[in-house]
């Protein structure tokens, strides 16, 4: 038997977890969220520990009108130190409205399979990428940073494994962008742990200065493992989504985001430090049923913690007795 | 950044799965799943590759009315050499119609938590220890293969961890009775893999002799974690639950056991050989929505292997000629 790994026992180590639930989560809500509410919302997320947040997302109101309200919640969110508030940006006139609004950071978004990105973005790579780049110029000359999230670097619904010569090309030409980050999306759940640890590894290896988020969605069951390997392989940087939050479109039912609570308990029972405090989060996580109409997918709502013990059964002395009468 | 562990890529080893839908899932259901339809789904379970299948419990009829025909089932069953039947037996009565049902291996159970052991059992863990000491005995006169499952091995909703100590000084006294096997079961789903990893390892290390099966539940998440964590301690052998079925009676919608084609797909996604048809167990588990009424949980029944793929949208030719036009 070989030694057991090191991830399995955090020992301490920090782990940074993003939330993206009031994008990634709300953006695919029937229900719109009132405005006060998402604030509200946020507001709670922020006081939580998480290292950053993605408030909203600055697109056409007419494309996602669950998110039309982008500038105001930017606006009046309460800002607390060390909580960084992204938001995605997906052109010029969204970066001109969230640099307005005062995000922290812009989070541009492609994929790495063109015909996932002609299908939802309608362009091509090529369009998208210089598209980006003119983002990027804007952003840097109003200070403001930029993340960039590939989506599809584990693999497109529509064509399957994309070449890591092709993610790794494109994460190369971002960096020479100047971005400060890079977001490694498995948007359709396909990542597995041999796989992420690969791309993983490879990425920290060769832009250890980029700061490298893993974005995993739990559709086929994968997520806090793929969330391990990514942590064995040097990623320290999670997205997740408050109450397993957000769908797959091409697996309806299936689920979506891997959920922050989730996450952040099984890395708390190992010994990781993610800075969160679980029962803020949970807490947090208890206001969505409201507010989006409907029951989350959160494991950790269901169950509660490990360590939230359950009584013994109201005959319980009774039962003991008769057994010791034996 | 350290070596990234060898347990995210399989390499062909082997892993041996072992079904227990047949048993802990339709125990739990309210429908009665007609005599013939058990049959034919166990054969179904036969031809996939398990390595073993848990059949039916030979519990009081009046106890557990939805296995009221274990001795029918475990008779008619089609036996495919390679596969070992299995059931569940509480107990010298039960084991008496298991052997007589010629049955390959009777599954125990106990737990390691006396609170635990006298809520269920209704008796001491003492007292359990020395009747399942009787049906060993029993089974090792008929010659038949015993395994026993432990209970609350990762922790007891009631009383919470359980000390390591007294799940090591359980193992070796079944070990030393003769027993073939020992299944380490999280009854809640409260294992985490820095856990899983030192009790596994150091079961392997101590009783590299005995077959140690996990037994995990995906309460809290955690389930594929804690299979990988076991792989990286030295473990092989995995029961799972078709289609995912099987709840946790504390925490009422919550995942039970950890989902056969789950597990199963990511294994076989990460190079693991586990012998299994994934195909063929997703047809077995398609037959389980008719039988008891509902859904099922599984991830894969809803999304498909990762290796599925979606058809481009309709208009995709259209959209791309858009693209290029620009």
């Amino acid at each position: 038997m070989s030694q057991v790994a090191s991830v399995w026992k955090g020992g301490g180590r920090r782990i940074h977890m993003q939330e993206v639930g009031t994008r990634d989560g709300l953006q695919m809500e029937s229900a719109f969220v009132p405005t006060d509410d998402k604030i509200a919302l946020v507001n709670a997320l922020s006081a939580t520990g998480l290292a950053k947040i993605e408030v909203t997302s600055f697109t056409s109101p007419t494309a996602i009108p669950a998110l039309k309200d982008a500038e105001i919640v930017m606006r009046e969110i309460e800002r607390r130190p060390g909580v960084v508030y992204t938001a995605l940006v997906p052109n010029l006139r969204g970066a001109e409205r969230a640099i307005e609004a005062r995000t922290d950071e812009l989070n541009l978004v492609m994929s790495v399979s063109e015909t996932h990105n002609l299908a939802n973005l309608r362009m091509t790579r090529e369009q998208s990428f210089a598209a980006l780049a003119q983002v990027i110029a804007l952003a840097q000359s109003a200070q403001v940073a930029v993340n960039v999230s590939l989506s599809c670097v584990f693999g497109c619904p529509m064509e399957g494994d994309v070449a890591e010569a092709e993610v790794f090309d494109y994460v190369q030409r971002f960096a020479q962008l100047g971005v400060g980050g890079v977001t490694l999306c498995d948007t359709t759940g396909m990542a597995h742990p041999a796989q992420v640890a690969g791309i993983v590894s490879a990425v920290r290896l060769r832009w250890s200065a980029l700061q490298t988020t893993l974005h995993f969605h739990n559709t086929r069951g994968m997520g806090l493992a793929n969330v391990l390997a990514s942590i064995d392989a040097g990623a320290d940087r999670f997205d997740a989504s408050l109450g397993g939050l957000g769908g797959c479109p091409y697996a309806p039912g299936a689920s979506g985001n891997v959920c922050s609570e989730e996450i952040v308990h099984a890395l708390q029972c190992m010994g990781y430090d993610t800075g969160v405090d679980l029962s803020a989060l949970v807490a947090a996580a208890g206001r969505l049923p409201a507010l989006i109409g409907h029951d989350i997918p959160s494991q950790i709502a269901k169950a509660g913690p490990r360590w939230a013990l359950h009584p013994v059964p109201a005959d319980f002395e009774a039962i003991r007795a008769r057994a010791m009468a034996r």
